[in-house]
C-alpha cells in the first residue's frame, strides 16, 4: 500500500483555506495540514473594519471555521501560531517553529501551497513605531485597536491613506464617535478609481465632517500633549490625532518563496502558471501574495481581493487532485461602503487601460436614477464605462452613489467576464418594477450611449479638451441660471429646431444638457441638419460631480 | 422634392412611444404621428399600483413624458383620446375616430407601428360589471379605484389573481390599510414562478394578515349589505368586499390587426419576424400585443414586460430607418416586491421548459445569505437554478427573499443573455465586502453546486422522489429535534467518518442537511468510500420553506 499523499498548506486565511477544503472533497485520502502564523485560520478580514466601529459586535463572529471544525469536518490539520521559516525544496521539508513553545521541526510535504497573504506596509517614518499606531491586518490587531480606542478614550483619528480601508476604517471610527481626518498621498481618495469617479466619496466625506487631505503624506509622528501623537505631514500640516490608523497599502509576503528561490514576478508577487502552480512543480501558490493576470488588459499584477483568492484556493486544489482547471485572471471587481456612498468597479480603469498601453478605447459618463424617478427615493448613481472603440468590448466599469451601484457593476462584471459588448449592455433584460430599476435599466443606458458612439450616431467630445471647441447647453434657462460651463451657447433643445441659424457651422460643436439625454437628442438634431456635433457624455452632471471642468 | 415618409404609431406607451422617439432620433424628415385611446402617452404603468396605494402621492409623476413634450422636443405629433378603428391595408390608410368630438378620419401612412398593448382580463362571471370592481391599467382606472376607496372608505378589498399586478396591489392596499383577501386559481400565487419558489410569498403574506385562498376562483359577484359586494368562490367560500381588484392577467389587444387580416400566431400575439415586421411589409408591431420568441426555449408566447416593449420600439424603429438589427426574444426577467419580499425571475422556469418539451435539464437549490453572516442583518435568498444537464448552459434562475433578491438574478441575466454555463455563474467575480455579499457569492454558490452535479462530484437526488431511497441527515442532533424528514438516518457530519458502518451499501443514500453545505461534504466523503450518496439539494430548508416534503 502506498503512503497518503501529504499537503501542506502556508497560510490559513481566504486562498489557504479554500484550497485545503476543496482539496478534502476531491480526496479523502491525502493527508492535510494547514500551517498559520496568526491564533486563527479562516477568519474574515474584511470584517476586521467593522469590529473595530461596534459594527459586528463579537469577535467569535468573525471566525468562519475555526481549527476544531477543520480538524472534525474535513479532518485537516490545522497548526496555529507556528511560523513556517524555510522551505528545503530539494528534500520537500518544511521548517516550522511553533511560536508557543519556540520549538523548531521538519515538516515533510508531497505538495506545497503557499497562501502567506500580504503585510500591511509600514513605511519607515520616524515615529512609527509609537504607541497608538495600528495597521488593521488580524483579529488581534482590531482587538488591540478596540482596546487602545477605549482605553485612552481616543476622539480624535488620523487615518493614513485614502483607499478601501482607509475609508471603511475613517467611517467605522466615525461611528464610534471619533473626529477623523484621512491623509492621502495621491490626488484623490480610492486610487484604484479613476480620479473624476473618486470625487463624490470625497464630497460625501467632507460633508460628514471628516477631514480629507489629498495630495498629502505623513513625514513625522512624534509623542505629543496628553498622551497624543503629532504627525507632521509633507506640506507643513501639524495634526493631532490619539489613534492613528495606517492603511496606506499591503505588499506581498513574498519573504518564504523568496528565500526558497521560488520565482517572484515583476509585480512582487509570487509568480505562477494557470494551475497557480510556481516555478516548483511541487509547490503552489494563492492569494494576496501571487502575480495574476488582469484578465481585461492581460497585464501581470498583485491584487489582493478575496474572492480571487478563494477561487485560486479551488484551482490550486483541483490542479493538485489532477483535475484540468485554470485560472481565468482577475477581473478586480471590488466595492467600498463609506458614509453612506458605495463606490464600485469592475475591470479596468481608464488608468490601468493607459498604465498596458492601451489606446484603443473609449468611455461614457451618465447619472441614471437607482430606480425610475417616479417611485420616491431615487438615487443618482454615477456611471462611467470604458469599452473597446474597435469592436465595442466592454473593457471596465466604475459607479459611485447611494444605492444600486454594486448591482449594476455586478451584471457589468458579468458582461466582460463573458465577453460582451456594448450592445449586449443595451440588450440586457434587467429586473423592472419601480422600487428596482427602470424599463431601460442604468445597464441599458450605458449600452445605448456607447453603441450611439460606436455607430457614429453620437461622436463624444472628450471632457479632458473641453474648452477646444465651441460648446452648446441646450438647458433651460432657469436650469443655466444655477450653474454652467463658462463661455458656453445655450440654446433649449425645444428652441433648437427654430435656432438652427445662431450655431457656427463647420467646426465641432460639444453638445451638454443636464445629464446627457437632452444633448442626445440635440446631437441627433444638429447632425441630421448637417453640423458637427458631438456629445459632452453625462452633462452638465458629469462637469460638476465628476469635476471635469 | 420627395415627401418626407409618414409613420404612424397605434398606441403611445411604452413601445409605441419607444418606437417614435427612437425613430425620430434616426431621421429627422419623417413625420411621427403618434395615436391613443387613453388621455395620455408615455405614461409610467409598472407605478399605477403604487399610486393607488399612496406611496406614489402625485399622478403627473406618473407622466414620463407629455404630448406636448413629444411636440416640442420630438417635433412627434400625438393624438389622445383618439381610436383607431380600422386599417386599410391596400390603401395604407388608418380609420380614426376622435373621442372628444366624435369625428371620424382617414389617415394615410407609409409604414406603421402597431403596439396597443394588452386588456385587463374581465371574465364574464355574472355580476362582474357591478360598481367596485375594477382592473388597474391605466391613470384613468387608478383614479377611479383611488375615489371608490376614499368616498366609500373600502375597508375590505379582495384582489383576485395572485400573480405580479395580484400582489402588488395587494400590498398597496393593506399599505392603504385596507384588509385583503386574494383568490387565485392555481395552487400557487406568482404562477409563472414553479410552484414551490412561491411557497415563501403565500407564508409572508399570511404572516402580514393577507387571507391567500389558492385553488379557488370567483363564481359571482352580487350586491351586498350596506353598499358592500358578496362573492362567491367555486370552493364554495362567501367573501364580502368593499372594493375588487381584477388582477387575472391581460390578453393582447389584437382585435385591430385581426381585422385587418395581420397574421396572429398561436399564442395570440400579433405574429412578427425578428425585426418586429407583421405578416404585411408596411406594418410593425410591438409591446405587450405581439407573440415573442422565448429567448432560452425558443417557445412562441405573448410576454406583457416594461423593458423588452422598450427594446421592441427600438428593434422596429430601426428597421424602419433602414438599418440592420434585429430582436433577440424575450427572456422574460421580472421582479414583484409585496410585504417585504421579493421575487425575482429570469429565463425559463422548470414548467415553461416542461411546456417546451424540454427534458435535457438539471436544477439546484440553495439559501445562502444576502451578504456574509458575520456582518448584521444577512437574510436568507431562496435560489433555484435550472441547466441544461448535457452543456451546463444556464437556462433561468428565480429567487426570493428580502434583500439582494433582484441583484442575483440581475446577474444571472446577463449571464443567460450571453450563453454562460454554470462554470461562468462560478467563476463569477463579483463585488464584495461584508454589508454587499460574500467573497462566494449566492450565485458563485449556485455554480459550484450545479458544476459538482455535473460533473459527478455530487450526483443530484429529486425532492420530487423523496422516500424512494434511504434519507441521511447529518445535521446536529439540536437541529434534528426542531424537525426533520420523516424516516431519516442521523449522523451527525463530524461522526460520519467514524459511523460508515451503520449506512447500507449498493443503494442510494440522498443526504441532507440545513442548507446542503455540510450535505455536501458527506456526499464527498460517502462517495469517496464507496456509497451511491447523493445530495438533496439545498438541505431541510429546501423541504421547510419551499415545502418539497
Amino acid at each position: 500500500m502506498s503512503q497518503p499523499r501529504r499537503i501542506l498548506v502556508v497560510g490559513g486565511v481566504a486562498g489557504g483555506a479554500s484550497a485545503a477544503a476543496r482539496l478534502r472533497r476531491l480526496d479523502e485520502t491525502c493527508e492535510i495540514v494547514v500551517f498559520d502564523r496568526g491564533p486563527y485560520v479562516s477568519f474574515a478580514n474584511c470584517g476586521l473594519p467593522y469590529y473595530v466601529g461596534n459594527v459586528i459586535l463579537e469577535e467569535r463572529k468573525l471566525l468562519v471555521a475555526s481549527a476544531e471544525l477543520f480538524q472534525s469536518r474535513f479532518a485537516i490539520g490545522v497548526r496555529t501560531e507556528h511560523d513556517v521559516t524555510a522551505i528545503d525544496r530539494a528534500r520537500r521539508v518544511l521548517t516550522v517553529t511553533s511560536l508557543a513553545t519556540g520549538e523548531t521541526r521538519e515538516e515533510p510535504y508531497d505538495v506545497l501551497v503557499l497562501a502567506p497573504g500580504a503585510a500591511a506596509i509600514r513605511p519607515p517614518i520616524p515615529g512609527i513605531d509609537l504607541p497608538g499606531i495600528f495597521s488593521v491586518r488580524t483579529i488581534p490587531d482590531s482587538r488591540r485597536v478596540r482596546a487602545w480606542i477605549e482605553g485612552e478614550n481616543a476622539k480624535r483619528a488620523l487615518v493614513v491613506g485614502g483607499g478601501f480601508i482607509g475609508l471603511e476604517m475613517a467611517e467605522n471610527l466615525a461611528h464610534r464617535g471619533l473626529s477623523v481626518t484621512i491623509v492621502e498621498k495621491a490626488d484623490q481618495l480610492m486610487p484604484p478609481f479613476d480620479a473624476e469617479m473618486a470625487a463624490p466619496i470625497a464630497d460625501a466625506l467632507a460633508s460628514h465632517g471628516v477631514d480629507v487631505r489629498l495630495g498629502d503624506g505623513v513625514t513625522r509622528f512624534a509623542p505629543g500633549r496628553d498622551g497624543a501623537l503629532e504627525v507632521t505631514t509633507e506640506r507643513g500640516a501639524t495634526l493631532t490625532a490619539d489613534i492613528v490608523i495606517l492603511a496606506i497599502g499591503v505588499r506581498p509576503e513574498v519573504s518564504l518563496a523568496k528565500a526558497a528561490g521560488l520565482t517572484i514576478g515583476a509585480s512582487g508577487g509570487i509568480a505562477v502558471n494557470e494551475s497557480m502552480r510556481t516555478s516548483d512543480p511541487y509547490i503552489y501558490a494563492v492569494g494576496d501574495a501571487v502575480e495574476t493576470l488582469d484578465a481585461v488588459t492581460g497585464a501581470r499584477q498583485v491584487v489582493p481581493l478575496a474572492g480571487p483568492a478563494n477561487r485560486q484556493g479551488r484551482v490550486a486544489a483541483e490542479a493538485i487532485a489532477g483535475r484540468g482547471t485554470h485560472f481565468r485572471g482577475v477581473q478586480a471587481t471590488a466595492v467600498c461602503g463609506a458614509f453612506g456612498m458605495v463606490m464600485a468597479s469592475t475591470g479596468a480603469s481608464e488608468k490601468a487601460l493607459r498604465r498596458a498601453g492601451v489606446d484603443d478605447y473609449e468611455k461614457v459618463y451618465l447619472h441614471p436614477g437607482h430606480h425610475v424617478g417616479y417611485f420616491p427615493g431615487a438615487k443618482p448613481i454615477h456611471l462611467k464605462v470604458l469599452f473597446r472603440k474597435s469592436d465595442g468590448r466592454v473593457l471596465g466599469a466604475q459607479a459611485v452613489g447611494e444605492e444600486g451601484v454594486e448591482k449594476r457593476i455586478d451584471v457589468i462584471a458579468m458582461a466582460i467576464q463573458l465577453g460582451g459588448t456594448v450592445h449586449d449592455l443595451s440588450e440586457a433584460e434587467l429586473c423592472y418594477a419601480p422600487q428596482f430599476g427602470a424599463a431601460k435599466d442604468p445597464v441599458n443606458l450605458a449600452g445605448f450611449i456607447a453603441e450611439n458612439a460606436r455607430n457614429g450616431d453620437m461622436p463624444l467630445a472628450s471632457w479632458d479638451k473641453l474648452g477646444e471647441a465651441v460648446v452648446l447647453d441646450v438647458r433651460e434657462p432657469a436650469e443655466v441660471e444655477r450653474g454652467a460651463i463658462p463661455g458656453a451657447i445655450h440654446i433649449p433643445l425645444h428652441d433648437l429646431r427654430t435656432r438652427l441659424g445662431e450655431l457656427p457651422r463647420g467646426v465641432p460643436i460639444d453638445v451638454t444638457c443636464a445629464v446627457g439625454q437632452r444633448g442626445y437628442f440635440a446631437v441627433r438634431l444638429l447632425r441630421q441638419n448637417g453640423f458637427d456635433a458631438r456629445h459632452l457624455s453625462g452633462g452638465y452632471q458629469t462637469y460638476q460631480t465628476l469635476r471635469r471642468g
